[in-house]
């Protein structure tokens, strides 16, 4: 599959990477394919950039991971129509310190937000539960965990499921519409101050049923 | 432990009987003990039943496990002077039906609303991201699983997570501020839609790190 990741932050790169190491064709959408290559993260990767409007030409599924405040309007300039989108991202609000606030929740989402601005593309929430290392290996925790996806087109939801079981996940949970993102996206208050109490970003939830 | 547990609904019952079978000594608050006395689900029981003024004299520790939204007035009634308040209830707001929404959220909690109306409590968080039956009994879900507890007080978190371990909680998850009830609050959105998808109220999360 063709995919294309847009964000060029720490959690972009490892997915984008992740992407590649299952055996698909990745690039990576940046507003300046040329600076972007110039920082020292990107200068020596090889992975293909290209610009927003040009990202996702011939691509089969696009992945936001941009940060969450800056999503709709790196979106607005990405050819979405007819494609699957997975939205990773979550809206944090960090402007009053830590730990953040939601930007959008509990009637509304992010994940929502951008299926309206974008009704010509299948939206499906996945992956926001978990740091970036966690998503690409679940295997690196000590034991099988659970993740999520939510949307309301039933062959996109598919599409995903498929791309999450390639990267090693096998507890999926799905949710037939994308008002889920709602309490995937607040889950994150949690996350984050377990985060502190752990010490590391590298942990899961196991939902025992 | 003398424990006043106010809240007459299913889950309050099913804690009541459970902190008795522990051993502790306990009377449920309600604001009419005469007229839930007469109501079917009580009228068989043996728990002593107390008007909500009288039901905290002699308690070390009360439960609040009144519905979310009639939790500040119930209080109101109770003399929580110097006592350990666990507060169990959600902010769940069904009135425009399922799934419901949260009538506070975010930059504040239900917790801290309660701390702020009782500040000669001292409140803690706890076991309001479990059903009734997984709170009172954890060893009848199938694995180990994780339970949370938030407060500002040492020493009135050290009394919930002896009781926490009473119940037969292990993986108890602390943190030192009643401000992460607002990320355990923040739960319940994920929960009712796992309910809904899951088909049960019987699971709960198991934290792997």
């Amino acid at each position: 599959m063709r995919i294309a990741v847009i964000g060029t932050g720490s959690a972009g790169r490892q997915l984008a990477d992740g992407f590649r190491r299952i055996g698909h064709d990745v690039v990576v959408g940046t507003r300046d394919p040329e600076a972007t290559r110039q920082r020292e993260e990107w200068s020596g990767s090889d992975l293909p950039l290209a610009a927003l409007a040009d990202v996702a030409t011939g691509a089969d599924l696009v992945v936001n991971v941009t940060n969450g405040n800056a999503s709709l309007e790196a979106l607005a300039e990405v050819d979405l129509d007819g494609l699957v989108l997975v939205d990773v991202a979550n809206p944090l609000d960090f402007s009053a310190g830590f730990p953040p606030t939601l930007s959008v929740k509990d009637t509304d989402s992010l994940a929502e937000q951008i299926q309206r601005a974008h009704p010509e593309a299948r939206v499906v929430k996945a992956l926001n539960t978990v740091t970036a290392s966690v998503m690409v290996d679940p295997g690196s925790l000590p034991e099988q965990t659970t993740i999520f996806l939510a949307g309301d087109d039933a062959a996109a939801r598919e599409t995903v499921r498929a791309l999450l079981a390639e990267l090693g996940w096998v507890d999926i949970v799905e949710f037939p519409g994308l008002d889920a993102a709602r309490g995937l996206e607040m889950w994150l208050p949690l996350w984050v101050r377990l985060m502190g109490a752990l010490g590391t970003a590298e942990f899961n939830l196991r939902l025992v049923r």
